[in-house]
């Protein structure tokens, strides 16, 4: 293939909704592209896995299925992995930069895992490696916190950074509805899964948060150090409880720098309805960020879907592209510290309670007695009758202030031994 | 004055609260930020009023009341300029980028003015001319809307970016208070100017969308031409009728590009609560942007104060220090377009109108008709006996169907006219 004279090549590995989105992108903006780069972008090949289906905007020349086509394309300045998953999308990053290619890509589970590697591999190449499309969608991210927030010592992160499961919990939320039919609706609406376990268990926001925990306190946090809790166990019960109590649940990913050491969780966590993150409803996602120069500041919207997500890949792809025409060269790397990552036990936490008691005298007596000697001090206790329980039993709500997941751990583990305690419902963390 | 081996030099123009905040980020991040853009940075001249006056962090030999003595330091390569105002503010920017330069600034009354006439002399003299803290205060909204989302077309830009208002009309909605009583408090708090004119009359808002519009549509938008006005006419009443309906007062900067043809306003509006802007509250800011991409992406968070500005400012230098660093030569500034900006009376809008009329048969259907005949649609009506009113008269309150405001003018003036309305109380849009 002849390359334009002039114009900087880009290639995509994978032209899925994301990658057709990029493709005609790239075509309807083409001439403002080209003015604010100062050179045109041409798009040349296209990896592929079925070479045969027929693409919107690619000639049948640019289809490849073969990694070497694209490396060995000498116009190609900028490779845009949307593969998604870890493998082959990994190796041909790495291939990529190795050959000297700057790489532009969507991959939070690549990022999450091998984001320090590679971007060690890309500073040693004289290239960049970005990654906004990562995490948030089209909600530009990474982009501020590596550069408009640079000057903060950031001290924690929270976010919502999975639609599926917000979708979900917004929906229980709004119609009192349970797990199941929420589920079933999500994945009817194209928001969930057939599988859902990556979005539903958390994963898919635990490699988003590790991702931004190397970012905001640039520190290496494997995905599998995340304390992780996906939102299977939630109840309407649990919902209603906690908008009485002034809270809304969300699958919050959680992240601080706290004397040197990092706490990273996702987990289903009560939300003081006076947070800003509590406001965040549906499919959208959210990014708030601690600094001690600016405060909090939120970044909130469209967490996926090929628009948004095209947004954030072009963006990465016109600052690349940027860099080529004015000869920048990049920035070093700055490798990332190991730090040690806090285990759950030691985290601390307001927390919310819910167990299922036989109703008679004496039971509250002998479960605060159990807290009070594991140190942990009850904020508010209420005691329902449910509906549709058997005879002679009760649901029991409590919230603790301040105490370590360590000293819960132990006390429920004692209550669950208590003849009278039926069932422990769930242990929820409380934020705000 | 001798410079460090290797250092980028930085001067400030004015030393006041952000100045200082500069100033003490400077030496505590220093090893942070050399280690962020591979050189040290040095603060070189500190340009003041008063040069008696002791400024920690700065020895006397830096100090100076002369700009010339910043131009003829060749040491510096980046002035950062926060003396705020129109002059000499202007000038010394100009002065700055024409001896080659980068200008960081948070002056949004310059850029409003002057910004496309400044932008295109650092691009002839190869510099830069960064602005991040003119709006929005510590939140990421300049860098946004140049870097990550350059692959949109962005329509719509909804802000919330004068924190004093803001603040008022939050106070007003949560204690029922009056105007008059909520600014003391907010001239106590520090929150409003002894004189808050530039705040309340919208001007200092009506800056700051000039200079989003130039970043958003590459359009030529002058301060005049925004329409504007002020929280001043608004009273407890309107914000209580407001909340009947399900909507909040927030003095509203927007700005559309519709039909290549330009709509900027500064005006209290009704949001309705479920629009993410109902619920940006007290001093903070944000800012919502809609993007053929992206869809719509919402930043929020600090709006002013010494930290945040600091933060805002130090990115910039981050930024520009980091090009510096790397050799890389600006981008050519692309000239703005100059639209047409559509006066107010070819604004669209749903309305809500207040009115207070004789209490007698016959009123509502004489309204209603001069509505009628000028093709403006009632959404919704109620009337109210209002407390302390004289006897006799009621207010009435309406919401129209989108509607232009050209016709509502002119309805308004026919209505104004009728024996039985004794006041027009307030004409207000609605968003969402």
């Amino acid at each position: 293939m002849t390359s334009a004279p002039g114009s900087i090549g880009i290639s995509l590995l994978g032209a899925g909704n994301i990658g057709a989105g990029v493709i005609a992108a790239l075509a309807a903006g083409a001439s403002r592209y080209a003015a604010r780069v100062g050179r045109p972008l041409e798009l040349r090949r296209v990896l592929v896995r079925d070479s045969a289906r027929v693409r919107r905007g690619v000639r049948p020349e640019q289809v490849t299925t073969n990694i070497e086509d694209v490396l060995a394309d000498d116009a190609t300045k900028i490779v845009v992995e949307l593969l998604g998953g870890e493998e082959p999308a990994r190796t041909y990053i790495e291939q990529s930069l190795r050959a000297g290619r700057h790489v532009v890509t969507a991959n939070k589970e690549v990022m999450a895992k091998f984001g320090a590697t590679l971007l060690q591999i890309a500073s040693d190449h004289g290239v960049r490696l970005l990654y906004e499309a990562s995490v948030g969608g089209g909600i530009p991210v990474i982009a501020p916190l590596s550069r408009d927030l640079l000057a903060n010592e950031i001290s924690a992160v929270t976010a919502i950074i999975n639609g599926t499961t917000n979708y979900m919990l917004t929906a229980m939320a709004q119609q009192g509805a349970d797990y199941d039919d929420v589920l079933a609706e999500a994945q009817e609406l194209g928001y969930a899964e057939p599988d859902p376990t990556a979005d539903v268990e958390g994963i898919d926001a635990s490699f988003k948060l590790a991702v931004l925990c190397g970012l905001a306190f640039n520190v290496n946090v494997a995905p599998t150090e995340v304390a992780r809790e996906g939102i299977t166990g939630i109840t309407a019960q649990d919902i209603a409880y906690a908008d009485e109590l002034g809270y809304v649940i969300k699958l919050l990913a959680r992240a601080s720098l706290v004397d040197d050491e990092v706490e990273a969780t996702v987990r289903p966590t009560l939300v003081a309805l006076s947070e800003p993150l509590a406001k965040v409803d549906g499919v959208l996602n959210a990014v708030q960020v601690e600094g001690d120069l600016v405060g909090r500041v939120l970044f909130e919207g469209p967490g996926a879907g090929p628009g948004p997500t095209a947004s954030s890949v072009l963006a990465d792809v016109l600052d690349v592209a940027q860099d080529v025409a004015t000869g920048r060269r990049p920035l070093a790397f700055i490798p990332r510290r190991t730090v040690r990552v806090r285990p759950p036990e030691e985290h601390e936490s307001k927390y919310y309670l819910r167990l299922t008691v036989q109703d008679r005298p004496g039971v509250l007596a002998r479960i605060a007695t159990v807290l009070g000697n594991t140190s942990i001090s009850i904020a508010s206790f209420i005691q329902y009758e449910v509906a549709d329980a058997p005879e002679g039993t009760a649901e029991l709500v409590f919230t603790t202030h301040r105490a370590s997941e360590g000293s819960l751990t132990e006390a429920i583990r004692e209550i669950e031994q208590m003849d009278v305690v039926l069932e422990i419902g769930n242990v929820l963390p409380m934020a705000g």
